[in-house]
């Protein structure tokens, strides 16, 4: 098989130095290298596939002409960073990509000194570089900040925000705007429209244009013999970009397959007297593999697959996803209710809202990258007598916190939140886990707050939240796959209330989530010791189930709480609620199971799980150290 | 005393209804008259007077032109809709303005069926305004929606978020740009440059200007016949405005206090077949009020003043305020150390900033309204060897929570965050409240939260915060006037340590913050009730000091956290440690004071404490309900 491609070139090329050190007629052949090499490793791994293979040549380019890491360059996203990492002193560990103790699927300040910057998230490379670019000013230190941004993540407000602060770089920064015409989906909004009549409207610039264009930005000596051709170049330029409106000097549109091309038009840049600079680069995602090329996603990302045939492993047959499951419980709900609307911020396929959309396209919005937009155009929406579903990963609703409590938790809308990825996600690691929802809705006034436990409980809870008029609602559910359960015709669950799913007498799991099969594991183990079990499913961090918790915490031995999130969430409201009524009073063994005081790496989510002792084994140990140190008395414990 | 000037056709004009019945050349004498009255109000309540000053003429005109309130009219922030107020049957009530009570000094849903969306945290509108349109538009209902929104508030990305998403509204939405060269301090950025340019290069468009540029917005029949002129008018723009590039139609610069040419040009823009359109009109903050138009802040927030001299109140002599403490600490810093950078955004004047700016130029960064970029750009600052603070409100650091959580926690990296106005903030009410910063931070691995319970301490903890390279660190303190304790010789506090403020026996209080005045207030009356109290000025909320709780904890009778924030904070943390280590499992009387669950309405500051029980009344009856508690026992607590 096509693991080893063979790759003579890339060989000799272990590092940037290396690479800077080949004849320019020899990059594309390294390109093509790099290319094959990383289609091998990610046939192997799994993971992003059609943006990294979009910036090969871009990846090359960078490098051959920027001193890297002394220029720091910043990979907005960083999903695209694979032949960045292949050419960065990290080939070796391409085959570990995005396993336990392997290299992380984003770019990471920890793995290697050429990631100056991290991200997964999008549209943070502009503001990092410019804090880069500030400093090395500050410091009167040469280097120069590059940022490599896609367009999608031009939709993002904190990219404007920086572009509207790139002035104060100058010289020190670059922007290379990777214009795909696609992030995961294709972009959407004006800007999107903007850069499309761009590069339909005229041909790619040639070195020749650039120099002349650039020419009046070189230092000084070079600058008046110049001025005359740039004179020229400048009825080139479409005149008004929004870049150029925000004090950036725009060149573009480049091709960015196109070595010949890009080389000299980055060393024009790097030498550029003045700035900041825009190079806008065309580029296509899955480029050079033709399987990707021809895939509507572009290979975003993928499972192992074949190289030659491009065919991807099929995940084993198995539940729905709760992605899945909320998609079609969301569309009986429009159905039922013309006023039900939905909003995605750039993720229809993620968040199911794809399948909402072909049922209800006039019902549907897509709004791009652009969380904090969502959620207030949401919030309009309800104002205005919409039942408008946000839906957004747990990890992209932090963008729009502000948005959640001045917008919609003080006004007391009906805003719908379905956040989805919820609680840990493996291979995407601390960045994209859903960890802290919980912890910052719950601590809001007027705000619902569910978790659902299994597939049945996501269809009685979207069905809940349409009904529920009063004020924000939000449920949180993981990523993968269901539980396997029937889904049920809906019903409309009373606020606040949790339910029993097994009555014991000595031991009580409070479960929130779908950590509510692993508490049933350890409910039998603790049962076949003896210890009787009891286990609810919560279902509301807030308002809490008082009575029921009550009752729990009073009859039973021990009580633990458990859920998938970080401190300050359930086991907080339920301990603040047990201290509040007095009942720690008398003595209440009651502990809380949640996610460790770190960010957890990437790696398979059962040893996630396990190592943040929210499985079933986390999950008994937990009772047994409570009821042990119980048996050895208060007095020690206070010891 | 001018409190209550002579206005006898404001006196005629109740509602927008009769305002729509006048004819339009009496709209002029209308607006003199609001301006009187609001001059009037605002001498004895004090609050927002400069930016309201500059909206009479739209005020006056949008209602005039448009079917408010069917037409929904949206205030970007809101503290310039005290003309708007006046005009929608609240005239009566504004001398109740921002008293417990009385009129909130922002746009509120509960306060009028006029305020279709409340705001106060800047930049919402366009976004609102767009889910109001779009609800329309799904409803097949008229109505169009109106989003006013300062130049200064279009530094933000949500503005930007918003404008790139605007297409699909079409004609249902129109955009206001008030264009005052100025928001709090004076606006910042390439887009800034931009609008400035515009206005200087060309004349105010006149009403047969305007008719013609917008004629071929016009419906169907009326378009063909206008096309001709249309075309000179089009030789008239400027080309590529930024909201051009965005798909807005883009409509002058116009004199937004000539009642000729606004209201026929907001004619011209509702009837328009096609859209968004993008009004841009300039204005002048505190316009028609002498002392307000000669201030360099335009009396943007004014204390009482006197009508006829301009002079404002006068602020009763004493300590100097948190911020002026915190400006000063910071200089000191950035004396010793040269790394020292500050970074606010658009509030330099509210953060001490200017104050900074001053004696540090080059290393002061006033970013804008962009609270985003601000925290990745410090946290590029901080990966490249700065030590930046950002200087931010407790409630707009909401903003940027995805930032502080991505790119700083999660990455470790050392940026200083200086978190002004935490905790209640009396008349500005709870949109400005900053009641979350230690729930949302503390939750977060790497992170140092620390509070600061007088001025003395502040200066320790900036310092501690400058020294601290190892990760993220946090210091919150109030809106307000520090205690009057002398400003010591700055020391490094070791992190993750509290200290005994005063020693006892039977009753621990445990508090977080300035709040500790009140705790040995109510230490004192405990004592002469001869429950001798321990008062801990805890100083972190992460990392806990653990060995001084366990010990308050397990050697009195009764512990009280007390902390100015949301559950999920201080006492959370507190009941989390306890339980964690089984300390309640033998009992234990701990409760948890901190902010009530619900969003408090504006008053005086010492009113919102004794709703929120955190004075020393709340304190002291805690305690004693909770030993009452115990005295009664276990059994009936259970019951």
């Amino acid at each position: 098989m096509a693991d080893h491609p063979d790759t003579p070139l890339l060989d000799q090329v272990p590092t940037p130095e290396a690479l800077r050190r080949l004849r320019p007629e020899q990059l594309t052949q390294l390109a093509a290298e790099v290319r094959q090499e990383m289609v091998s490793a990610v046939s192997v791994t799994g993971g992003h596939l059609g943006a990294g293979l979009g910036v090969v040549e871009l990846t090359v380019a960078l490098h051959y002409v920027f001193d890297t890491p002394r220029d720091t360059l910043i990979w907005d996203v960083g999903h695209q960073a694979y032949p960045h990492k292949i050419l960065t002193g990290r080939r070796e560990r391409m085959r570990s990509l995005r396993q336990g103790g392997g290299l992380s699927g984003f770019t990471r300040r920890a793995e290697s000194e050429y990631d100056p910057f991290g991200a997964a998230h999008s549209s943070t490379s502009i503001s990092a570089a410019l804090g880069f670019a500030v400093a090395n000013k500050l410091a009167d230190r040469p280097g120069k900040a590059i940022a490599v941004i896609g367009d999608g993540a031009m939709s993002a407000g904190m990219a404007y925000e920086a572009m509207n602060n790139a002035g104060q770089a100058g010289n020190r920064l670059v922007v290379i705007l990777n214009d795909n015409d696609m992030s995961i989906a294709p972009p959407v909004g004006g800007l999107s429209a903007s850069l499309a009549r761009i590069v339909s409207s005229r041909p790619f610039l040639s070195l020749r244009d650039v120099m002349k264009k650039v020419a009046r930005r070189l230092p000084r000596p070079l600058h008046d013999a110049a001025r005359k051709t740039d004179e020229f170049a400048r009825g080139m330029t479409m005149g008004g970009t929004l870049f150029e409106e925000l004090g950036f000097y725009y060149v573009g549109p480049i091709d960015g397959h196109n070595l010949d091309h890009l080389v000299p038009v980055l060393e024009n840049v790097r030498d550029a007297g003045e700035g900041p600079i825009l190079v806008h680069v065309v580029t296509q995602k899955g480029k050079g593999y033709a399987s990707a090329e021809a895939a509507a996603d572009k290979y975003h990302a993928v499972q192992k697959f074949d190289v030659v045939s491009g065919v991807q492993a099929k995940a084993p047959p198995g539940p729905p996803s709760y992605t899945n499951v909320f998609a079609d419980a969301l569309i009986a709900e429009a159905t039922r209710d013309e006023t039900v609307c939905a909003i995605t911020a750039a993720m229809p396929g993620g968040t199911g809202l794809d399948k909402f959309a072909k049922a209800f396209p006039t019902r549907s919005f897509d709004v791009g990258i652009a969380e904090q937009h969502a959620v207030t155009f949401a919030a309009g929406l309800a104002a205005q007598g919409q039942r408008p579903f946000c839906a957004i990963y747990s990890t992209f609703l932090q963008r729009a916190y502000d948005q959640v409590v001045h917008d919609v938790a003080i006004q007391n809308l009906p805003v719908r939140f379905a956040i989805d990825r919820a609680g840990l996600v493996g291979a995407d690691g601390a960045t994209h886990a859903g960890s802290f929802d919980v912890t910052y809705l719950a601590s809001l006034p007027n705000f619902v707050v569910m978790a659902a436990a299994d597939e049945a409980e996501l269809t009685h809870m979207v069905h809940t939240m349409a009904l529920h008029d009063s004020g924000p609602i939000a449920v949180r559910y993981p990523r993968g796959n269901g539980t396997g359960v029937a889904i049920p015709a809906p019903q409309a669950l009373p606020i606040g209330k949790g339910r029993i799913v097994r009555e014991g007498k000595k031991v009580a799991i409070l479960s929130l989530g779908t950590r509510l099969e692993e508490a049933l594991k350890a409910a039998d183990r603790l049962d076949a010791q003896g210890l009787s079990t009891t286990v609810a499913d919560l279902r509301f961090a807030k308002p809490l189930d008082e009575a029921l918790i009550r009752r729990l915490l009073t009859t039973h031995e021990v009580a633990v709480t458990v859920e998938e999130g970080s401190v300050g969430g359930l086991g907080a409201h339920v301990l603040t609620l047990a201290s509040d009524e007095g009942l720690i009073d008398g003595g209440l063994r009651l502990r809380t199971l949640r996610l460790p005081d770190a960010f957890q790496d990437h790696d398979k989510p059962e040893k996630q799980y396990a190592e943040a002792g929210l499985d079933a084994d986390g999950i008994v140990a937990s009772v047994l150290t409570a009821l042990r140190r119980n048996s050895v008395g208060v007095a020690e414990a206070r010891a």
